[in-house]
């Protein structure tokens, strides 16, 4: 069986990875596993982990309703979330990563964060980058 | 029938490309276009132009023995590759666009290509990157 790694973020570009990382899965007749990663440290404080937790319990029902065979992995363990994403597929074997990218605004220029390049160039597996729906 | 829409070029990351796109249009039962796309001018020459040609042949030898329903689009008009990408996946109401990313050397401090960035920052569907197998 094959695997399907879901890069989370909990913003609108990251429930949208999760989305599509539910129906890639249901696809290819493969397991999902859902990668939440904070750096941790003083930005992480108690406010910042509870907001965490909540979001991930919401993951948890969304997958849960899905009927696809899942794991989530919240790490707080002082990695960049790439690199976190990048061992966990790569120790899953995993055959896609799927990431959410910010949408560009119609006048604003921006670059790819350095996360989703980090993950992008340093991938075994192919990246597939979805937006979240437009307003 | 959904629409796969591969960013060709003729190196081992657009044979890859390619390859995957394949696979995805049979994975979703959708049609496959390939676009290569070459802004001309004094580099596009006779040269060029002729190993561009010779690249495309091969292509639609690959595309034919898939059995994929297929079109290849090769446009020299001036635009970028990205622009011609986009607009072609828009034209066509792609679910996806697939495009080849280099590998990043052992040592090397790569970016990633500019094409590539705006691809995968103004699509307006999903963008599969992958990379060549490695050597």
């Amino acid at each position: 069986m094959g695997t399907v790694v879901v890069g989370f973020v909990d913003k609108p570009e990251g429930e949208a990875a999760l989305q599509r990382g539910i129906e890639e899965a249901r696809l290819r007749d493969s397991r999902l596993v859902v990668v939440s990663s904070h750096r941790g440290g003083d930005e992480f404080d108690g406010e910042a982990s509870i907001h965490a937790e909540e979001a991930l319990a919401k993951v948890e029902g969304i997958l849960a309703d899905s009927g696809v065979e899942h794991d989530v992995r919240h790490l707080v363990r002082g990695f960049e979330p790439a690199e976190d994403l990048i061992s966990i597929a790569e120790a899953n074997g995993a055959d896609l990563i799927v990431i959410g990218l910010r949408r560009r605004s119609p006048v604003g220029k921006l670059i790819l964060g350095s996360n989703a390049q980090r993950v992008l160039l340093d991938s075994h597996c192919p990246v597939l980058a979805v937006k979240a729906a437009q307003d």
